[in-house]
């Protein structure tokens, strides 16, 4: 087993050498063309930032760790997930804001070991924030422990959610979910557009809990660590362990996560 | 006539000012109590951040113009909507987001003459953002012109709504109108829980269009002249003459407008 805190030095080093790629293009402006030439939605928006940065991460981690493979949004599609030595990563988290100039998005990197989370580190290049998480060591935002809310009731939280890029079942299924937890009288749905940060507002305790009906792994694999290490949980939407591929994924802050999954489970599509 | 240059440095500065309590609040960490005692709704929430930072912002205002009348959400119930000189404040727009430490919150200040805008300014303290319009004079962020996005469809943008505090038929008209936006494939629904900076990101072009079925006066005095001084369009959701009370709202870059009402009013709770 490697260093963790090589691991996690490497990780936090390469999501900030990302989100400094990420914030040169922002200033500058976005040119926004579709992911794919044919069939493609104007919603599957990617930029030259994200290529970018997936190239100077995946760059600075192949000459750190040579051997380990790396897994992908862009064109990273080749690592196993139950590799030994496994990145996750996503270059850029929440393009739709990006694309639209709203200053919310974030790299996420994550190192997998036989498909275990070990180092997950969230970076909000905007605000210079980076979420740090180490399996077994806890939760950090800029080097200070954080931890989930105490919420005992939804009724006392706000909810984040997402709606992936669906415009069918699945979008009908999050707005029957929202208007459950309407229902029980939350203090408010959010949604921010950033699935890693959605999964740190949990963990810093700003959201009570967070659904989504699908995610791919690199919109949640370091996101869940700084869940779980800050005193959380995160399960698919039926309550079930989360697998480590497109899935749906609920996370709160443990307390409500029984009152979340009777709701996501019950409209999952 | 008063000088408009002179009402809106008093207002950018009033802002700045409420902003500084907000922002010494916000480190300190925030003691969250009910709005009203009897009957109030836990998600109704006030701070002694809100009342701090009225107070500061309308003894400014009193001191500089002794003779206005005051409008705001909290201690203000004083001025009429068609006085001579009024001001409308909403010393902390997203209260929600305050209370739950989610760095997303602004103050809005308005100056309407015979229930006309001609002065608003929103401020987020967080990103030292001011939110600049005079009446007929343009919209600004720190002082650089701003304006709408120019998207011809609705499949070109995002879009921002808000539920107000309602659980009932008009969270579900709110989640209905939703679910057609998302029939005309728009890139995505944000609900990001400040209205005076919804409409910020409308005038800035972030935004293709933003609605909600209820808000009140304070929190759309100031955003609603930015808006339209970016070249947008404010109308209520079944496309009438806004109305400077408690109302539906629908802001759009203009083009857009008529394809959101159609939307907005079928849907109007």
């Amino acid at each position: 087993m490697i260093d963790r805190n090589r691991l996690l030095q490497t990780a936090a080093r390469a999501a900030r050498m990302g989100g400094e790629v990420l914030m040169r293009y922002f200033r500058e402006g976005v040119v926004i063309r579709n992911k794919s030439e044919s069939g493609g939605k104007t919603y599957d928006l990617v930029s030259d930032a994200d290529l970018e940065s997936e190239q100077t991460i995946a760059q600075f981690l192949r000459s750190r760790f040579p051997g380990h493979e790396l897994l992908g949004e862009e064109s990273l599609a080749g690592g196993a997930t139950d590799a030994e030595h496994l990145w996750i990563i996503d270059p850029l988290d929440g393009t739709n804001n990006f694309a639209h100039r709203l200053p919310h998005f974030a790299v996420s990197i994550a190192y997998y070991h036989h498909g275990q989370p070990i180092v997950g580190v969230v970076y909000n290049p905007v605000r210079e924030e980076m979420y740090t998480a180490t399996q077994g060591g806890g939760a950090f935002l800029n080097g200070e422990s954080v931890s989930v809310c105490d919420s005992q009731t939804l009724s006392q939280t706000l909810v984040g959610c997402g709606f992936y890029y669906d415009r069918g079942d699945m979008m009908r299924s999050t707005l029957a979910a929202i208007e459950e937890f309407f229902g029980h009288d939350i203090h408010g749905i959010r949604r921010f557009g950033t699935a890693s940060l959605d999964l740190c507002q949990v963990g810093c305790g700003q959201f009570g809990g967070f659904f989504e009906y699908q995610l791919s792994p690199w919109d949640f694999a370091a996101g869940r660590l700084f869940v779980t290490e800050a005193g959380g949980q995160v399960t698919e939407g039926h309550g079930q362990p989360l697998p480590l591929k497109t899935t749906s994924l609920v996370a709160s802050n443990s307390r409500l996560h029984d009152a979340m999954i009777e709701i996501t489970k019950r409209h999952h599509p």
